[in-house]
């Protein structure tokens, strides 16, 4: 327990302790910090803690504007960290609890926070890795027959994306003008997007590098691995299905991808590792991992229209639905020798769950715009409109606390004109 | 003319000034320079004489370790800066040329120098511009009625690639490990890759950014662009044929992209402005643009085996063969509002000619394997070997004089051990 009080439904227990990048009114300078409760631990204030063995020469990853640093480190860096923030923050604990000036200095209200990206992304890779969403889009797509290609459960399939165009949460997104041929007996056309997605994702951070030729061992992939976000892959529909063939989506990603400020670290989620999906055929054995490497991470997505006065859930899902995991995915992508680094991103693909009220996109759920969801408001949605605000939330639950990631959202601006 | 003697076949004429980063063995710092006959002038060393309204504040852009801030000033910095490296060049300025000791400083042999990548690319993108390329793959990937998608012809279909796999030339490049399928009627496997390949492209470097959700217009594209090298897209054909539905290649090409460490201006490229191929249909108003935008410079390919004493040239090409030109491909790449940044590398795809012998890759040289191509050394080749060197050349001719890109080369290791 935490001398800073954390209510039971907050996304920032003591058990969970996410890193991010802030700033205040009072000190513009992004810097790196710890959420608990309604506050945020400004690291910079508080950084000659840190005096153990692993961090004692690397104060200086808490002086920075990214974690990048921070992420480069390496685990038993990262647990040492967490040993320090543990026992600063702890009831028990009266260093930082009964000293009322250091206390004011390094324990920020969230509410005067600005919040920034988490770090300096190098490259953005996102996968594909939910069996419903592939089978869902494929069938959409390309028809049932053709709905999952004959790699998907051989391999985790995924694509660069664009790493300039990843935002923070809060960010809003301008529907793409763009080209779509929405009748194939005439040739396509220039406007707005007319068929304006969200797709509910969450993605991890990449810790320490590996060298380009050298790949990392699946039983390796965990110690590359930081943390994990919210993201949401916004995405112009009528652009991806004229486009994609054969190369991949490309201007209807492009356009901005969400991501949450929190990161919440895999010693977080240790608690709330859950069975793997069961995987047929069984993969090669570069891919094969035999410990639970999922998590219960409880997802939702909420929709706000401009002018209702509550948001509509309109789907719930779950990360634990993916069929592969990020030991697998991170162990694929660097199979051929890519070299990873400190702050990549690595996003899951869209998160369907097997029900119809649980799949990850405004594609799925309105099944390609003939099933609209009714909204709070009396409107209805198949696809976004202007003004929309989409938010994604999640958390995992215990017993009288939540390791959460906040906010993930976004408004959606109308199209410049053409 | 310059005081600095520059024989006739050599890239690095008087004309051309192209920019990269070195460090030698007596200054490790990497930094800005041009490259002059078999010298290369240390613009850290002279970087007072830039003057001029567009420079005086900015000198520090040639102290850094990359060219990223250069390019963020955009040509009319960049104009002012090729001046004086012209006048200070020049035979009948006597500021250099007569200053013994500045000299000394000033112009470092090349065979002294260690090139670095000339920026640091926060974002890499690779197009598929070739008529030919695309034609040629196609048929093979997919049967000769499926080669071409249809909306090839509508837009510059590109992807992301992998930024932190680009390399430097002369960096050797390990044959990956992978997962392929050689036969469709069993599962994959996971081996070395047998269809290893390089792939002759052209790459330019985006200078100024445009802001995410901000478009830039085909008529202001020239602006963004600051100058192209000489790139090789190595590609595990078998790796690539299995993974690329439905996403595009993956880990069959971020092995590694080898670039050539001088960049070469628009500015020493204008004179060899050569006619736009027609383009049918007419493309959409946002890619429409009248003014030539294609270039006349002579590609070519050799090969050259560990033990062999000479390369083998395997193939001639031009970059004039481009169907897109690189206004249409920056202006359709932020079409939806992706940010580029500066520093950022646009690929051109695989450039192909119309002839058998000016293919721009193995895979379409010896046709999928089944017409070998011979070697000086009594070999013959279809995919590359471990050892063999590949050694992209591309150079614009005129009268007396060249324009040219130097080398991009790397050598195939042999993979891993399983």
């Amino acid at each position: 327990m935490s001398f800073v009080p954390v209510p039971e439904d907050c996304d920032f227990s003591y058990a969970n302790l996410p890193y991010g990048i802030f700033s205040t009114p009072t000190n513009k300078m992004p810097r790196p910090g710890v959420a608990i409760g309604n506050y945020i631990l400004d690291l910079f204030v508080v950084k000659h803690f840190f005096s153990g063995p692993h961090l004692n020469k690397s104060q200086h990853v808490f002086e920075q504007k990214t974690l990048n640093e921070f992420m480069a480190l390496g685990r038993p860096a990262w647990l040492e960290a967490r040993q320090v923030i543990q026992k600063l923050l702890s009831k028990d604990e009266a260093v930082l609890r009964d000293d009322t000036a250091l206390k004011a200095k390094a324990l920020v209200p969230m509410s005067q926070a600005t919040m920034h990206l988490p770090a300096q992304i190098g490259d953005y890779t996102d996968f594909y890795s939910s069996l419903e969403h592939a089978t869902n889009v494929g069938t959409m797509f390309r028809g049932k027959d053709n709905a999952l290609m004959p790699n998907w459960k051989y391999l985790p399939v995924g694509y660069h994306g664009r790493a300039s165009s990843v935002v923070i949460s809060g960010t809003p997104i301008r529907r793409p003008n763009g080209q779509t041929r929405p009748d194939d007996s005439k040739p396509p056309v220039f406007g707005p997007c007319r068929l304006m997605d969200f797709e509910l994702e969450m993605a991890f951070f990449v810790g320490p590098a590996n060298k380009l030729g050298d790949p990392v061992p699946v039983q390796q992939a965990h110690d590359h691995i930081f943390g994990m976000v919210l993201m949401n892959d916004w995405s112009a529909r009528d652009v991806q299905k004229w486009e994609y063939v054969p190369l991949g989506p490309f201007t209807a990603k492009n356009l901005g991808t969400t991501i949450s400020p929190w990161v919440v670290t895999m010693e977080a989620l240790e608690p709330f590792r859950c069975a793997n999906v069961a995987q047929d055929p069984e993969p090669l054995p570069y891919l094969a991992h035999s410990d639970n490497y999922n998590f219960d991470i409880h997802l939702q997505v909420d929709v706000k229209p401009k002018d209702a006065t509550t948001p509509t859930t309109v789907t719930k899902s779950n990360f634990k639905y993916m069929y592969w995991t990020m030991k697998q995915q991170l162990a694929h992508h660097t199979v051929t020798g890519c070299n990873l680094n400190p702050g990549d991103l690595l996003g899951s693909g869209t998160i369907s769950g097997p029900t119809e009220d649980s799949y990850g996109s405004m594609l799925e759920l309105c099944w390609k715009g003939t099933k609209p969801i009714p909204l709070n408001n009396g409107e209805t949605r198949t696809f976004l409109k202007d003004g929309d605000e989409v938010i994604l939330r999640g958390h995992c639950q215990a017993q009288g606390y939540r390791v959460g990631f906040g906010d993930c959202k976004g408004v959606v601006l109308q199209a410049h004109p053409l």
